[in-house]
């Protein structure tokens, strides 16, 4: 109306990408042990639908998770990797595999191969903001290695301002291919995401990267916070199927796919896996929008208490939970 | 950041109020016929949490509704209003009432008492594009009787733009207190939403009155979208809470009361209300965001097709409504 900028996504813009999450951030929630059926599936729907990248799950050192205790998508070796991969056989397309490689929790000398020997495509690099030099040596090794690159500044809400702007000038000067918008506990905003893009986006524009933009649903706004994030630039964007995920979970693929209009997307596929292999899910794993994240997320608290109370027998006691979170 | 206008949210704007539709919108999913105990519930907690105005229903003409297969919300006869405040008795605030008027389904002339002989503070005036001039005649006679009043163009998303502005110049100059932008679909994005407000406001403002915003959550946008509009200057704000409502539901009176930071609302009693009398609902009542309410706020259709298809056998079959919908 006055600007009348919306008009242009009836268009699209072909340089966003979207990084399907559902098994690595779904994988936070049932300890990475999802059935090769499942992750197959996922695999065929993100690539019938067009989806970029998936993310399939961390690449765990070893020495660091017992097998067994924790699923084999915590450690995603390249024989679990392969029988996906050979799943596919007759698909069309073929969505790109990235994995998440946590700082101090990974061992790239042993586990990540070189691109050419790996069914890896991306490594996307999981630090806080404590870590950045760790996180620059861990996304350097898989650069060097052939791989695409991200680095991943979680918790950003709580990172003070200054250390950021540190972070970012130290991230703009490395190999990575992206730097990404963390929102970590969904306590995020659209004035703040819009923010935080443009800050991004001043140091990772110069340096030829993009910016990439990670949110979950703690005050139902994951989907509307991805938005604000592509409208100022981030150009790589998270989602998951069904919102699955850590917590109150993610911003749903198939929104995203719904609102991106690139005629790479095909929402069916997405569905038809939502609906066959995701939502059945729940009757074991329990995820999304509820009181308990939502007052995480308007506090600025990692979800972990929400997640203990709703594990415990009082889960359905809101008001004890309010109570608890509320006292110092 | 580059702006850092998110920071004055830390404080907040004393001119915003919430308007709780819970049993209003909500009694489009059960015929309006909600108990006196949850009624009675809602009110208490929309008082001690400060919030500014309750709808508790229609007031529907008694020769277009059947008494019995409507509910008494459909009504909202003064006896049963007396019921309800009288049962807040010792509260220390009271939230006001108020009701929605559909043009051509309200007997205004029988129905709506002086203002000062009814316990409705506020009448808000439900109309469609090519109802105009009717509303204009309902919303000034509400006016005349000395009520606060609104005008709700409903379904502005298939409204012509020319024909839009014709409202708001006719609208802007009757009694109306205030002009809402209703995203009854939930089709609406973050800068549509933005657009719209600003359009909305250029009109309503130099002449005085305020502009309002009620969102549905078919894409869970309806708090994110219900926040940009406040941005943009949306003084009056429509919630329910649990988000309950037709369809996919509203934007969360609790998320709206967490945001807006006003000392006036208390999040406490919002909880203990959605914990022990709306959530029980859902044994009967089926609300809130799923992919056939997704597909109808994508394609920007009314919610009927969903809603039925969700009542029908089929309703956990969502490939088959996608292909419905989706096939001319």
């Amino acid at each position: 109306m006055t600007e009348n900028r919306a008009r242009r996504w009836v268009g699209y813009r072909p340089e966003i990408r979207i990084v399907d999450c559902t098994i690595r951030d779904g994988g936070l929630m049932n300890d990475h042990k999802f059935t090769d059926e499942v992750v197959q599936a996922v695999y065929h729907a993100c690539s019938a639908g067009g989806i970029d990248y998936m993310e399939i799950g961390y690449k765990g050192a070893r020495g660091m998770y017992t097998e067994g205790e924790h699923g084999k998508w915590r450690f995603c070796s390249e024989d679990d990797l392969k029988r996906v991969v050979e799943s596919g056989d007759g698909l069309v397309s073929r969505t790109k595999l990235s994995v998440m490689a946590d700082v101090d929790r990974t061992d790239h000398k042993n586990d990540l191969l070189p691109r050419e020997d790996s069914e890896i495509s991306m490594v996307r690099v999981a630090t806080y903001i404590h870590q950045i030099p760790a996180a620059i040596e861990l996304v350097t090794a898989a650069a060097d290695k052939g791989y695409e690159t991200c680095v991943n500044i979680m918790a950003l809400s709580t990172a003070p301002r200054n250390e950021l702007e540190g972070a970012l000038e130290l991230l703009a000067k490395c190999p990575t291919g992206a730097i990404y918008v963390v929102d970590s506990f969904g306590s995020l905003y659209g004035e703040q995401v819009r923010e935080y893009v443009d800050l991004y986006l001043s140091h990772a524009g110069p340096a030829g990267k993009e910016v990439g933009v990670h949110n979950h649903n703690n005050q139902q706004l994951a989907f509307a916070n991805t938005i604000e994030a592509i409208v100022r630039g981030a150009n790589l964007v998270d989602g998951s199927l069904a919102g699955m995920g850590r917590g109150a979970g993610n911003c749903p693929t198939e929104l995203l796919a719904g609102f991106l209009h690139n005629p790479r997307y095909h929402l069916r596929p997405l569905i038809h896996c939502v609906q066959h292999h995701i939502e059945p899910l729940r009757q074991d794993v329990r995820w999304g929008f509820d009181i308990p994240y939502m007052l995480c997320g308007l506090l600025n608290q990692h979800p972990r208490s929400a997640m203990e109370f709703n594990e415990s027998d009082r889960h359905a006691d809101w008001v004890a939970f309010y109570d608890e979170i509320t006292t110092v």
